[in-house]
């Protein structure tokens, strides 16, 4: 398995090393181009491995979509420092990606990337959609907790923290989508609007980032 | 050709005829799915009529980027006004898709949900890329016209239309995301937000939608 094939560290089961030989063929070939064949290509395991654990190759793709979705919402799950100000500029960069990759897993724009691709297959595929709906009601959930705190405490002024938290989530995969489908890298320019937004609309005067 | 083939009134010619077809597969098996012979099945034309337009499968999709942006590009160019706030309005209401398609026309979350497929493509593929940085250059050139506009006749208050501009396609872009791959249709709420912050960030203090 190649070094790009870690989604995040080593494998812990048969299950989990499917997933990242999963990642490393998307990777590598694009959705589109993906066939059990070459997952396998990408891992040490052999074809009959992956028909004992999966139907086929759409059973793999969903099972890799919630494994994503997993992986998503453990990391978007921001460890609450009581300072729901820092709480939502963490929120923001992880999102964005704007953070380092540990040693030997994929960069956050790798995964990303990756995200995006199959998030846009939920246009056509109702099971893709039933997964990634749920993701951002969880993102969407988080960020709610984030933005309610801070109201509590007096440094957010939101009226509706819900409707804010879903389009502030709208509004960063637009972001990412940008990112990931122009030439000219637009992210750092957009990610300073994000920050203006958030701290007029959300932030009160005397609280900034 | 059944009618879902069409992305706008009749072909002109034997090119647009292919690009409607290639429409009205993607709609019924989705970007992975595509072949040459469920794209001929779509239209009264013969594969051998195909191959001799186009080298095969990628050049066809291709092409079809190509018409995609160029049909987005004409859509998205709002017939000046003279009013910078109904130009505002207007863009807004078309680049979410919020306007009733002419008879005989698939639907504008059709078209929606068949270019957020092929932009998501563009993440692997080079050449879907460069024509997408293309589009988007466009629209932001023609929201960031409105946008001067509306500071030459003091209706808006912006500080960097051309950020401003880029910050606004993004945001729709993601909403547009949000809408196609969520079983909750959340576009109104989002939409609300996004008029919300136009309201607040773009327009002066005392003009509204």
């Amino acid at each position: 398995m190649s070094d790009e094939a870690l989604l995040d560290g080593n494998p812990a089961d048969t299950h989990e090393a499917i997933m990242m030989a999963t990642f490393a063929a998307l990777r590598t070939h694009g959705y589109p181009g993906i066939s059990i064949q070459r997952i396998a290509d990408e891992s040490d395991l052999t074809k009959s491995t992956f028909y004992h654990h999966f139907d086929g190759k759409d059973d793999i793709l969903l099972s890799f979509v919630e494994y994503m979705r997993d992986y998503f919402e453990r990391g978007y799950q921001i460890e609450s420092t009581g300072d729901p100000v820092g709480d939502l500029e963490a929120f923001v960069t992880v999102s964005l990606g704007e953070y380092p990759a540990a040693e030997g897993t994929p960069d956050a724009d790798a995964r990303l990337s990756t995200y995006l691709e199959l998030r846009a297959q939920a246009i056509q595929n109702e099971a893709f959609r039933a997964e990634f709906t749920e993701l951002s009601a969880t993102l969407v959930d988080n960020l709610t907790e984030i933005i309610e705190t801070g109201i509590e405490q007096g440094v957010f002024a939101v009226d509706d923290p819900r409707s804010t938290a879903a389009y502030l989530v709208a509004t960063i995969e637009g972001i990412n989508l940008q990112q990931t489908t122009r030439t000219d890298s637009p992210r750092s320019m957009l990610q300073a609007q994000l920050l203006t937004y958030i701290d007029t609309e959300v932030l009160v005067d005397d609280v900034s980032f």
